[in-house]
């Protein structure tokens, strides 16, 4: 939370301004398919998906994006490459912001274009720079890409700004997480428009996640990032997840219970590992943000989570429940995981 | 790395005094069992791991350590709970260093006994403090988390120091994140032993990866930790994985080509993310830091990867090979990982 940036609105959902740190997706099926693209909306929104943007490419995925805004009351962006027309006709369907790359849609007169649309509709438009888009001129130059990073949004901030168009998010991702964390705090310190954070093209579920925690935790410590994406090549679900993850970890936000889980060692006598899985999955449909413990051994299992509200300390054939530390009822192996959700249910 | 803390040897490796952060992880067979044990060295040795930790429990489980001992040479830790005279045998049978939790390990006399049996061999001892062995004394006092588990290492180290033993590395981990950076801040501040640092009980592999990478990356970026290990519910090999992962994001160290793959989106034809996890796999056996770049769209794949030095864009049925954004080759999209790898290899 910056308390010192700009409030905006993405529809219903406020950005920037101490408002809670809203987490964007994006839609990875064919924009021209209604029925795939309406379908994925629905599972990210589901899993907790609050903001949605959706690629367009072409006239046609336009008109499917106008029938998807009458399906789903999430605000959806448009992200827009390429051509300014394009982004003009998203805002007239409805986008509720708009993502434009300054670097490859057109020059000057093309972003004067859109941001007129996008002021008679009094929405935002998210100025998306990224290290594969810096301009010839600003590549050239014999300074560090974060540099580069920060001037060439700052350059188009600048072209917003002179039009009269104020209602700005501002974004400058890199693959780099070094690069990307010195472009945002050299921005943080600079503007006072909101700013959407991420790691860009971080990579696959495994690797991507850690990227991007590692990056936007950095950031989000600082008090650095008004809304985030956590961008993997993976299922978008999985980007929510990680996205809630992430600002739980640093207690930002608060959505699900969290397992407490122990690693297991040569002490643990159960199988472990599988019971701790099949119990996240199931908290994730709980939104009572309370800390769950599933340990390997019964001995040193209720003290070790005695900071836990709810656990259970697994032994051999048996396990153990307790509440904050302290042993209420011993339980068979098998009903391990519908005993401790039955008791979680109870405390919701 | 903190230049200003002691330097210490588990084995062959250093630790502090600006030796590049080592990564250690444990062990999650029965430690009686031999074969098992083995086995499991042998593969986090052949994915990275610097130490491999072992929690011995009584007497047969150090009869098999002292036969581990003399297969490996990776350095192995002994983690020891509760019974001192455990932790005196496996310094005996040739353990690099031992972990005891003095919260657990049975009061003064009991840590000055594993001291002298560690002075006599010339190994170090890691303090291993966790939230949930903090002395009755401390766990009463009105302050928070943070503030207990810093005391609670002093008082450990307090005694240690008193006995004449100085080869500490100490650690203190709470599930907590926000609670584990601020022990470790305030420890970094007041000691100049080597840091070990971890989240505790994490979690799975996903949760567990984004807390560790979020509390880790963090502390490391602060240049705290001089060795560390990520805790998870999974498959040792992933720890080796998430912590190698981390320091590369860090540019800390660098293990591996690291890739940049897109997150896919509409303008995307091919199904671009099986294609990033069978590279990314492949990637793991290559040691050379290259940046090697998946993308899926031929028009702006090259250009918006051009600082990776290796790359395939992915277009209908065919992609684009590209080395430093520049095409070289166009290849059959069945193809794609094989050509990519051979023009890694030829790098390399």
């Amino acid at each position: 939370m910056r308390s010192e940036s700009k409030r905006l609105y993405v529809g219903e959902v406020a950005i920037g301004d101490g408002a809670p740190i809203s987490i964007q997706t994006m839609t990875n099926t064919d924009s021209k398919d209604y029925e795939s693209t309406l379908k994925q909306i629905s599972e990210l929104e589901s899993v907790g998906a609050e903001l949605i943007r959706i690629s367009l490419p072409d006239e046609e995925s336009v008109k499917v994006f106008k029938k998807l805004k009458t399906k789903t009351s999430t605000p959806l962006i448009a992200d827009i490459h390429f051509r300014a027309e394009i982004a003009v006709l998203a805002i007239e369907a409805g986008a509720d912001k708009i993502r434009i790359n300054p670097g490859n849609i057109g020059g000057k007169d093309q972003v004067s274009k859109v941001a007129a649309a996008a002021a008679k509709r009094n929405i935002p438009i998210r100025i998306g720079v990224n290290a594969g888009s810096i301009s010839d001129d600003l590549r050239d130059q014999d300074i560090p890409l974060s540099k580069q990073l920060t001037l060439s949004a700052l350059e188009c901030i600048d072209v917003m700004e002179k039009v009269g168009f104020n209602d700005i998010i501002v974004s400058a991702k890199a693959f780099g997480v070094q690069d990307t964390i010195e472009t945002y705090r050299a921005l943080s310190k600079s503007i006072d428009y909101p700013l959407h954070i991420g790691i860009t093209e971080s990579g696959t579920l495994e690797s991507g996640s850690v990227r991007s925690s590692v990056g936007l935790g950095i950031l989000l410590s600082e008090g650095i990032g008004d809304t985030l994406r956590v961008s993997l090549s993976a299922d978008p679900v999985h980007e929510v997840h990680v996205a809630k993850q992430i600002l739980q970890s640093l207690e930002i936000r608060k959505f699900h219970p969290e397992l407490i889980a122990c690693p297991t060692c040569s002490r643990c006598e159960v199988d472990l590992i599988p019971i701790a899985r099949q119990v996240e999955k199931e908290l994730k449909n709980i939104s009572d943000p309370l800390k769950v413990a599933v340990m390997g051994c019964s001995v040193n299992g209720p003290g070790e989570a005695r900071l836990a509200d709810i656990g259970i300390a697994a032994g051999r054939g048996k396990g153990v429940l307790f509440i904050k530390g302290k042993p209420v009822k011993t339980v068979d192996e098998a009903d391990f995981v519908d005993e401790l959700l039955k008791l979680i249910e109870r405390d919701e």
